[in-house]
């Protein structure tokens, strides 16, 4: 799923750890891993954000309806469905509501104070103190390697010259225009160039030979300070698996369910209860047929203010 | 939980059904059902748009941060566990997307199709023929009443006149000064007055009685057309129960869990395999000390460029 690491661009892969600066990939790694905190905050901000506009808006919508429904004509059962269906469906109000405040307490505030812990001056300090035992553990390699390369170049240019000498002898041996005197003479330069590369070999070699035995405590000494980094990020990610556990929970808690599960099944009892024939009889009482009518009736009364 | 009738502004509120021009309530009636399905129909429309930019906001948060983890530092199973912490929040998107598919094809779509059928032109004119029918069954009964109404103020008025002649009357009979000839000349006129009254009463009570016997019929008449106003509203409401049954479908449809639940168990899973030791491990072989460096040899071969 993850982007395969060569096509991602970075300097440090590709590399073997030991080589000169090639350390610096673990002071890199630690600020990468203040990087991925930066990142989880702003992602999960962002959906707290996603999810509180959410909330917002069904609190607003229902609010409206409560009250648009109140006092529309319509009555009875229904009317009182209606209201209820508003309620209802405000219940994901409550649902996303908890999601953010769980998102916003158990992952952003956490990490908040992760990063506080983890990545303030005296730990930054800390890495910079790692950087600089790191350059000092392959201090005196870097000297044993310039002087190898210096002694291989040397090694390599003797051996150049020898091989033009002994070329140069070959051809002068077999002239027969070339005086005896000029031959041995031409021998002597060979053998005179023989054994300076001779020389320079057994220098290039005894570097090689001092490496390797430098190489296992140079070794030691830098996997050492690396496997110290090593404790950062094993302490890091352990603590993103928490996070990421927390993002779940905050997402899917099962009382989220339980809340929708209930808003569902309140709404479905009243929903059984609703019933058109007993809302048109409650409709004839209070306005059709079995309202009250005032009959006229034969009226003895003298009534002054009316005549 | 609904407001009580007797608090909403409503004129027809507290009157008989049978009085005069009451059965306009059947009309307005037929208008308010009408006014419901627009209300039912902006509302669901309101939230399907708060679930589609809901949904929306989740789709481009999802895609953002799917990018933004691919190309950041983070690797190994945490790397892997939080892209798929993304794709399991972006499950909510889904869910989302068909409450307002539901909302929008099951309750938007059918309420209009309902309109359609019930509030066009062929209703609108069947509701002016019923109002039209009522106001033909109360003719003649409003005559009646106007009758009944003028024969009791005449009633009324001649009961008055009595009274104040026989007041007259019995003080002239009292008086020694007044006549004998003119005490029954004042008996006469009370006596006339007398007659009247005898009369208007007797046609007051004929009216009255003409009322009692027209009464049944006119009931008879305005219930039957009341009760097919009825059938509308029964219609309506029966499938305003269709309509809530619906909403509450689209909106607690257990197939909206079982995606959630998958999400949360997939994840979950996932989350079980997250392992900063592998992690660390892994950018050990790529980055760290079980990398391959390139140590120094004793190189042999003549590399006419490296001189």
């Amino acid at each position: 799923m993850a982007q395969p690491e060569h096509l991602l661009s970075n300097p440090w892969f590709g590399k073997g750890f030991f080589e000169p600066g090639q350390y610096k990939v673990a002071i890199e790694r630690f600020k990468g891993g203040y990087d991925s905190c930066k990142l989880f905050l702003k992602c999960v901000e962002q959906r707290v954000k996603i999810e509180h506009d959410y909330a917002a808006d069904l609190k607003k919508w229902s609010h409206t309806w409560q009250k648009e429904i109140q006092r529309c004509q319509e009555y009875g059962t229904t009317k009182q469905t209606w209201l209820a269906s508003i309620v209802a469906g405000e219940q994901y109000f409550y649902t996303h509501s908890e999601i953010a405040k769980n998102l916003h307490e158990n992952c952003i505030e956490k990490m908040l104070q992760y990063e506080k812990e983890n990545y303030d001056k005296s730990h930054i300090k800390h890495v910079k103190e790692f950087e600089r035992e790191f350059e000092e553990a392959q201090k005196s390699w870097l000297k044993l390697l310039q002087k190898i390369d210096a002694a291989k170049k040397m090694y390599r240019e003797s051996k150049y010259k020898l091989k033009t000498y002994e070329a140069v002898g070959e051809i002068l041996q077999s002239e027969s225009s070339v005086s005896d005197e000029q031959k041995r003479r031409a021998k002597d330069l060979v053998d005179i160039r023989k054994k300076e590369s001779t020389s320079q070999e057994s220098k290039y070699k005894q570097l090689i030979g001092e490496m390797q035995n430098q190489r296992p405590n140079y070794e030691k000494e830098m996997t050492d300070l690396l496997n110290q980094t090593h404790d950062l990020e094993y302490k890091r990610k352990s603590f993103f698996k928490m996070m990421f556990q927390e993002y779940h929970d905050a997402l899917f808690s099962t009382r989220l369910d339980e809340t929708l599960t209930k808003a569902s099944s309140d709404f479905k009892e009243l929903l059984n209860h609703h019933d058109a024939t007993l809302d048109v009889k409650w409709w004839n009482k209070t306005y059709g047929s079995d309202t009250n009518t005032q009959w006229p009736t034969f009226d003895e009364e003298l009534d002054e203010t009316n005549t």
